[in-house]
């Protein structure tokens, strides 16, 4: 399994946490892990590359090639490295045929093989909307993006980069945003939403970005099904996506436990780098 | 580290749950589990065995000789299993100097190694007590047991084998149960308490016997510390006593979630025995 991941230096102990969970629930998956940044020290990537090395796992960094922006709008609140996962397909060798993309802020907790083997062979990526609790936000969005369909997240993303280097081009990218700057609220979904929305593949929030913050709202959706049991025998990604992040002080959302106690063993697999 | 567990063929699969626990947040360490049981059949105790040689543990089976129970009373509710513990010194091959006896009711989230490493070479066990909520409880045991110091729990026990061998005598604790048998609740916990309650150095059951139905209770004697994030990072075993259990459905307290993953997690290290 090949996974994405995009973040500098002050979310590696939360991609350990996340590579953790990763590690502990894909028995016998040797993953090959692309991290792609502007800058993490060297030192630091390999520690992390032998830490992974134990585990089975290759880490190939990709350090970005700051041409492709040169001519990229960039934002106070939202830099440039909001474009690495739309931009994956030109940014990761040539020879992937497709990535699963992560934010550094899941936590894995069942298989991901079944998202991993999806048919996205029509599709750029794959991706879960989040419904439930976030109707009226999904409503407004698809107003001022105009699109007429569910809000992707794009926390979790299977990308087609075969189809993706066909189809995306940087500069459609770069001019969508600087046209509507001012009404961007999260740059790269929203990019994902207006650009792409009828070349995302729908997969289940339930079990592939499963909003940790809403656990009440997907029980009612389900009609009571989605308990605490369900959740944890079929929930493969967990989202801690908002403000309120578990790793902080004073998390109170139901699986903020399971987070703390995936931070106590990725000390286990990466000693030199969690703390 | 030498694990004593007790237990009939109905709990196999917490005892495969328990022990994932043990193994992931005991890395390097090579368990060798105890089994003391009365007739679990030889094909489930293979698959066992082989599991964990997998995982470089060792499992032991022991078989319990009744003769040594011919003059034991035996009550409905508390059947002969709940001397084991108690007798662990009789039942256990003399070379062996201490044991780390767990339920199967338990569940490991942090390293046992300090517990195992604990001096107890003037006592016979160490044994936490549950404070806290059960305050009014320990009260009326001291009581009804005539002891004059905390109600110990004889869920978690480190066991000084070799002092046991020399000063515990079955025919006493025979004797005390049938003298007693009207009043006992939780006849192994009560032997304890009754008769070896000034032998047994007190552990702290925040860390080593953290009662799982308690959150409020531990976060309120704790004056605030012992929120989420500290128990995540300090509690070594979580002790899911009393009616509730976490494997049955509509468990509602706060550690549910992470005992539900690792029986999630248990599926990955014993394929053919977790269901």
């Amino acid at each position: 399994m090949d996974i994405l991941v995009s973040l500098d230096e002050n979310y590696m102990r939360q991609l350990c946490v996340m590579l953790t969970s990763v590690y502990l629930n894909n028995p016998g998956c040797g993953c090959s892990i692309y991290l792609i940044h502007r800058g993490i020290p060297e030192k630091k990537l390999a520690l992390l590359s032998s830490s992974l090395e134990r585990l089975g796992y290759l880490l190939y960094p990709v350090l970005i090639d700051e041409k492709l922006f040169s001519s990229a709008p960039v934002m106070k609140q939202y830099p440039q490295e909001m474009y690495y996962r739309l931009l994956a397909s030109k940014l990761l060798p040539k020879e992937l045929k497709k990535i699963l993309y992560l934010d550094p802020d899941v936590l894995v907790a069942n298989s991901l093989e079944r998202l991993w083997n999806l048919d996205i062979s029509n599709y750029l990526f794959a991706a879960a909307a989040h419904t439930g609790k976030t109707e009226l936000a999904n409503n407004i969005n698809r107003i001022r993006l105009k699109t007429e369909n569910d809000y992707f997240n794009s926390g979790v993303l299977l990308i087609n980069l075969e189809l993706c280097r066909k189809e995306i081009d940087p500069e459609e990218i770069f001019s969508y945003v600087r046209e509507h700057s001012s009404s961007l609220l999260l740059p790269d979904q929203d990019v994902l939403n207006a650009l792409y929305w009828d070349r995302i593949r729908k997969i289940d929030d339930f079990i592939w970005n499963y909003d940790a913050r809403n656990y009440s709202s997907y029980l009612l959706r389900s009609f009571g099904r989605a308990d605490t049991a369900w959740v944890m025998s079929h929930t493969a990604v967990f989202h801690f996506c908002g403000k309120a992040k578990p790793w902080k002080e004073h998390y109170s959302y139901r699986f903020g436990v399971l987070y703390r106690h995936y931070m106590q063993l990725s000390k286990n697999y990466f000693p030199s780098l969690t703390f």
